[in-house]
């Protein structure tokens, strides 16, 4: 077996990722939601993102969630934007972690912003330099990185050329999205390695969706190949609604309840996170699909039958 | 990377494992879904269990079942059974492999069939004679395997010193058997190191449920680890009715669709398959589980959009 690492750095994409994909909720509700996860002991928080409020009505009140919201210390919260105008609302609500998105996929990329991947690559690398001007650092996440819907494959090599070219644009970080969940070891193992032998040092950080079943089997093996940053998101919330089929994304218990019984920290306190996805429940008034916040971890006993 | 093998021999357990921890349905239902699943290109089926029909009503057709159920060349089919008196109808009605089972928990094996493991195993050295003086092959299968849900952490060595016990007493093959879903990859690389450190050639298949989300990366870990045989149910059917908090096996639609993805053959047609999974719903009249049912495999593309 491949050495594993001693710590993986989980990145909880619930308040973000997360509620941008659910029925709307109240600010307050929002803002419950990320103190009780600012409270579990993860390291990293997609808290928001500053979108147009006609398309995304769930993130509408960003600014005032963003406010209210308590930061812990130790915790390095994160914004995403789609355009000038939400990195300068990102940067005046002081984040200085910033995500971007492009579609490794044309046609995907197209139907969401209705521009090429080629086009979006230029608005990019404007936005990249303005965040460096302001002082904060930019990372480009590649949705579709591991296959496409309307597309199918993408091959790695068109995935790392995107790499390539956003690292000659400055940005800091580089994330990869299983959108709607195509991704498999096979594809893990041939997508890392791409990127790798081409950019053997920018950070890179690995987002999975479970809608087939190969969640944590993609970050097994991931890990195998020595990558330490996952997003994941409480209780498995949100999914990718311009993406016919897709199913949630890998619930955080799910990840840290795994890593953890392989020896692997996270800094997370899992019963802390249990019942941050229990509220989450409550708050969205539905069953959330972790199966971690259904049985509980595996150390969590029954009672002994009486004899 | 380890070597992964070619071929993976996948067990389908739905109509046993699966319908016996569902509501009943009729005997027709019974027979088309293991016809189904017969001409999938599955190489082994396990079709039914002979118990009393008071203690598990969902199998008192067995008999009905198996007689009418088209026997397809090249599957190997194979029933459950819990005594002598099971044993006697299911060489009866001309099966020729044949599974027992004990758990690895003497709390769950207690609650199970109010005896202790020891006392269980001194039942199945029996039963491994009268089968085989039938002419027959004798899989025992250790439930628990991977952790109990009264005890906790079930200690490989002791899992390794039942098969020490079952082999001594003649058993062809043995099962380990997630009934809880509490199997990990640390879990799985532990059990089987500690059972092939002591048991190099007796034939091993595991038996994953995915109650916390790891099925498919337990199955992951022991094809590094060489084992070829697992067990998975059509849509993910069944679980375990004696254990609290447990959810449906591992689908076999999602091991197969990894599989196969990562140019592992299992000589099983997976469109037929998700044909068969959406029988199995039909049947049972509710939604089952299963990832791959529900969104296709990553090969099934949506329409692009029209520009």
């Amino acid at each position: 077996m491949a050495e594993l690492p001693d710590f993986v750095s989980i990145r909880e994409v619930g308040p973000r990722d997360g509620l941008q994909n659910e029925e709307p909720i109240p600010t307050d509700a929002k803002v419950r939601l990320l103190d009780a996860l600012s409270s579990t002991g993860v390291k990293r928080i997609e808290a928001v993102s500053f979108v147009h409020p006609k398309a995304i009505p769930q993130m509408a009140d960003a600014d005032e969630v963003w406010q209210r919201a308590t930061k812990a210390e130790g915790v390095r919260y994160s914004a995403l934007v789609p355009n000038t105008r939400g990195a300068q609302r990102a940067l005046a609500a002081g984040f200085t972690e910033i995500e971007v998105v492009v579609s490794a996929s044309d046609t995907h990329n197209r139907r969401n912003v209705n521009r090429s991947t080629e086009e979006s690559l230029d608005d990019i690398a404007e936005l990249i330099d303005l965040l460096h001007g302001a002082g904060a650092r930019a990372e480009v996440i590649v949705a579709t990185s591991f296959g496409c819907p309307y597309e199918g494959d993408v091959d790695p090599q068109r995935v790392a050329g995107i790499v390539d070219r956003v690292v000659r644009d400055g940005a800091d970080r580089v994330a990869f999205g299983d959108t709607t969940g195509m991704g498999t070891p096979r594809r893990v193992r041939e997508l890392v390695t791409a990127v790798r032998d081409r950019n053997a040092h920018v950070p890179v950080l690995l987002h999975f969706h479970n809608t087939r079943g190969t969640a944590l089997a993609n970050l097994l093996t991931a890990l195998e190949l020595g990558i330490t940053e996952f997003d994941a998101s409480v209780g498995g919330l949100g999914g990718c609604p311009y993406a016919p089929g897709a199913s949630g994304n890998l619930a955080t218990e799910e990840a840290v309840h795994m890593l953890h019984d392989m020896g692997i920290d996270t800094g997370i306190d899992l019963d802390a996170l249990i019942e941050a996805a229990e509220l989450a429940e409550e708050l969205l008034g539905k069953k959330l699909p972790s199966g971690v916040l259904r049985a509980g971890p595996r150390t969590r006993l029954t009672p002994r039958p009486t004899p």
